[in-house]
């Protein structure tokens, strides 16, 4: 069957995440699986690349949809104009390519770039005060830095994970943290081969707490033994939080 | 009397502008003096270097105000803190400094610094959606860089300002005009020693119509000849104006 992929972005202030879940409203998927369903006239399944929780943004989302052969009677070009014509102004699709059948936008990704910023200015900013959490006091980046070479790599990750009846294997690989201060705005990026639930928001909490002087650094390795969300701090809150790029 | 200097930060896309205007309600003005008022005990009046339009922002607008004596309880970091914590959240006080008494935010400012923000992406951003015009066609900046510089110097822009019954002079200087382009955002700076009402606005949308081949930049003089306001482009859209400075 044509099989579409796109590249959303997506303001999610306003939004209860990206999953439709039962009766929750107000989610990107439905508003998007509602159109892509009107303009083809028939049901059309959308699969992000991952969940995003509520009020979580997107620089690129990635989602894979199929269309039977008869009804498929847009190209890539059309589809972007389409969608940007009739999806709500914080919702956008950056891009459209068509893939081969096998494809699917979360069983094939490979990594993940997620981005959590954080204001660190004296008052918050008015401009970023729905993207970015307000931290006035003073980070210690260099104790970040070093907490956060200590959770690169290959690590059992249950102490950050906020489901607590997750069934399948909680292991994943970090491959780098990255932190940037730019003038009032810090942006730690987490790329990794995936990320269990709440995982960068329970990472980026922890991460303060250390630049906060409220916990050493040296002890993150006992947290990852310790596998027990309570040995972690806790999850910084959605709004400052972007996935960023999803690879294949 | 006591004179305070505060710089101010806001969003301005849910304010009627800066200035109380008679029964206007919802002004930037009028949320500050409300609260000065309310902090002090007796009528407050605060001067703003200018006004800015309704939807304009301000990362760095600047206000006078006095209080007599008798009534001068605060010092500048209490001021700072009690103004962030009762303001709305889309209006932050940066700084504030004390002043000899024959200071005045508005008629002592030596030049002021507007930026106009444009969004040059395909789809346009979802968070800049509030915070810069959406021009997906391409601009032809080096015809916007010529037409700049033909608008910068004295002149008198009576073609360039919306206010038909302006009484006093039209005469103004732009000291320089620059445009930066960082992936997808264009922004315009505007630097002179004062502008007209709506003039940061029609020389943008003048400079777009050059951009967009509308408009050949040898036009520049001639509109500045005409002295007529149809001579010029429309004005652009206020929710991509930024007053970012004003030097004293």
């Amino acid at each position: 069957m044509p099989t579409y992929f796109l590249t959303l972005q997506y303001d999610g202030s306003r939004y209860n995440g990206w999953q439709k879940q039962g009766n929750t409203p107000n989610t990107i998927q439905e508003k998007l699986e509602t159109l892509l369903t009107r303009l083809y006239g028939l049901p059309v399944e959308a699969s992000g690349s991952g969940r995003t929780d509520a009020g979580v943004h997107a620089l690129g989302q990635t989602v894979s949809f199929r269309v039977p052969k008869e009804a498929d009677r847009y190209d890539c070009p059309q589809l972007v104009a389409l969608l940007n014509q009739y999806l709500p102004e914080d919702i956008r699709a950056l891009s459209c390519v068509q893939k081969d059948g096998r494809f699917h936008a979360r069983l094939l990704a490979k990594s993940k770039i997620y981005e959590y910023r954080i204001d660190t200015g004296a008052a918050a900013n008015v401009f970023t005060r729905r993207y970015a959490l307000h931290v006035p006091q003073p980070l210690d980046l260099d104790a970040m830095n070093e907490a956060a070479r200590l959770l690169c790599g290959t690590h059992d990750f249950k102490s950050f994970c906020d489901n607590k009846r997750m069934k399948k294997s909680t292991v994943r690989t970090i491959f780098h943290i990255e932190l940037v201060q730019e003038e009032n705005l810090l942006r730690l990026r987490f790329c990794g081969n995936g990320f269990l639930y709440h995982m960068v928001r329970i990472l980026t909490g922890t991460l303060l707490e250390v630049g906060l002087r409220q916990r050493d650094p040296s002890s993150i390795p006992d947290i990852l033994d310790a596998q027990d969300r309570a040995a972690a701090g806790p999850a910084a809150p959605a709004h400052g939080l972007f996935l960023v790029q999803v690879s294949y």
